[in-house]
């Protein structure tokens, strides 16, 4: 699925459901042109990759099922940075190179943005009709909700997950794998009338693990700049669990191609494979700078060469 | 249905929901003890109502959909107050006799925790295994979301509301009503397993006439202060709109009959009976100073029968 085909579908669903009231380029400016999707794409993936078929009719139309559900999970994630951005959350200034929602259009506008996106994406899956949308309900609010991703939220203003290594895991794995947990789990979950308990568990571990790497990769890129800024220098993992992290990330990435052996599944690895290179041409030629902020612990080749060689 | 019960319930569904972590307390401040439970009581009343065997068998369990349903409006109703309540929106002090959540626990806590009850209120909907639950879900997410309740909440806050009476009374159906109606509709559609689309276009009218009216009672109520604040004397519609507010009163009272004679609704009309009584309370022994505020421009004394004589 192409970026394009996914923002187009965001922008179908924004106008049918907001109202026709100048409040709703709020929604669009929060939402778009969005990020690289990576969320999406993985519904749409794990659809190719489990029932070509049912792609194939899916993707031509806006309003099918995973159309929703791929709209349904960026704008949750749209909704979250809203939020995070907030002057009494991370208090941020910029988001995608623009100007955060609330310093373009005031703090209670960005707030109420926020409650809608999060409230539309529940809308969205409102408009699925199938024999398993309670089990997407279900998961969903759970993953999203007070013990999922809203308790990562809570874990990293409440600094607790910098305490320890395992909070930070904690962290990652509520804050950042759950949404990614969703893209996957809800898309196997509509792309057949039945249950597969034992594919679901597979990806369940499968998308954990590539949700606490997804991030464990992004904290490493961070590491790129000469300069970091005092915030980084406080959470970033590597600079404070720097051997806890390297094993970590190894381990997951094992772990994870691991199942992705097993399942082959092409769409998704795709994906995956597209990010880990862009990550990697972030990280290696920048290995210098990197390694002197971690103060040359670590021999960093083969996160390198597992990077470079997912397929 | 007693308020203990329904609060019962409410506690049973928050230490099922919520972590086992500090933050938890956040979520259990912001609603409880609860208000009046109007809304978690209008689920019950109108199971009870449509489906007398089905409610005599839910009402023995925490665990039942309309169990799940009432805790879901209250807790929904619950996220509005706190984020309502922000520095950035109402920057209120107080909300049911004690400090506003976000003055008890900081701002993002409170950020976070209506985040949260947002996201519960769709969480206890995906427990409930019914037919109709994508009705369920469709409903309520359009009631709440930005063409409804939180379309409401930016018609208020960007001062809007009060350059019409047209704008008032969409404010009014849209901030007020529509939870009101998510309560009544989605209590409705939950008690059968077959859909009554005359019985569910009458309740549409019948939960808007009674969140509207509800609401302009409320505001009536408020004038029963000698003094009074500088926010009511701008946003009280009452003030500005005498005979407009008056009239609209009167005429969605008698709609409102119109429809609860025709369907005899026992248990429905008994809790709303008792809000009209209590709220009776407040205007009838004030409507001294009601009249001033309102420069003797009205003889409230119609809309005082009405609320004495409803049954």
């Amino acid at each position: 699925m192409k970026a394009q085909l996914i923002e187009e579908c965001i922008v179908d669903h924004l106008n049918l459901l907001l109202p026709h009231h100048p409040v709703s380029e709020v929604y669009h400016y929060a939402c778009l042109p969005g990020g690289k999707f990576f969320r999406p794409s993985l519904v749409w993936s794990i659809l190719k990759d489990l029932n070509p078929a049912l792609y194939s009719q899916s993707v031509v139309s806006k309003r099918s099922a995973h159309a929703f559900l791929a709209s349904s999970v960026e704008l949750h994630h749209s909704y979250t940075l809203i939020h995070d951005d907030l002057p009494s959350m991370d208090n941020d200034t910029t988001r995608r190179g623009k100007p955060c929602t609330h310093l373009a259009f005031g703090e209670w506008r960005a707030l109420l943005a926020g409650d809608g996106l999060l409230n539309l994406s529940f809308q969205l899956i409102g408009k699925i009709r199938h024999t398993r949308i309670s089990d997407v309900i279900s998961f969903y609010s759970w993953a999203t909700g007070p013990k999922g991703l809203i308790q990562g939220q809570v874990l990293d203003l409440s600094h607790e997950m910098t305490k320890s290594f395992k909070n930070t895991l904690k962290t990652h794995e509520l804050k950042t794998a759950r949404l990614i947990q969703v893209a996957i789990l809800t898309s196997a979950a509509l792309s057949s009338e039945k249950k597969n308990s034992v594919l679901e568990k597979d990806l369940y571990r499968f998308s954990k693990l590539l949700g606490v790497n997804f991030q464990l990769i992004d904290d490493l890129s961070e590491l790129a700049e000469v300069t970091l800024s005092e915030h980084e220098l406080d959470v970033n993992p590597w600079l404070k669990f720097t051997n806890e992290a390297f094993e970590e990330l190894i381990r997951g990435l094992d772990q994870f191609q691991a199942i992705a052996k097993k399942y082959q599944l092409k769409a998704t690895n795709e994906i995956v494979r597209e990010y880990y290179l862009k990550m990697n041409s972030l990280i290696e030629p920048n290995l210098t700078i990197i390694n002197q902020h971690l103060k040359n612990q670590i021999d960093l080749r083969p996160v390198i060469f597992k990077l470079n060689s997912f397929n």
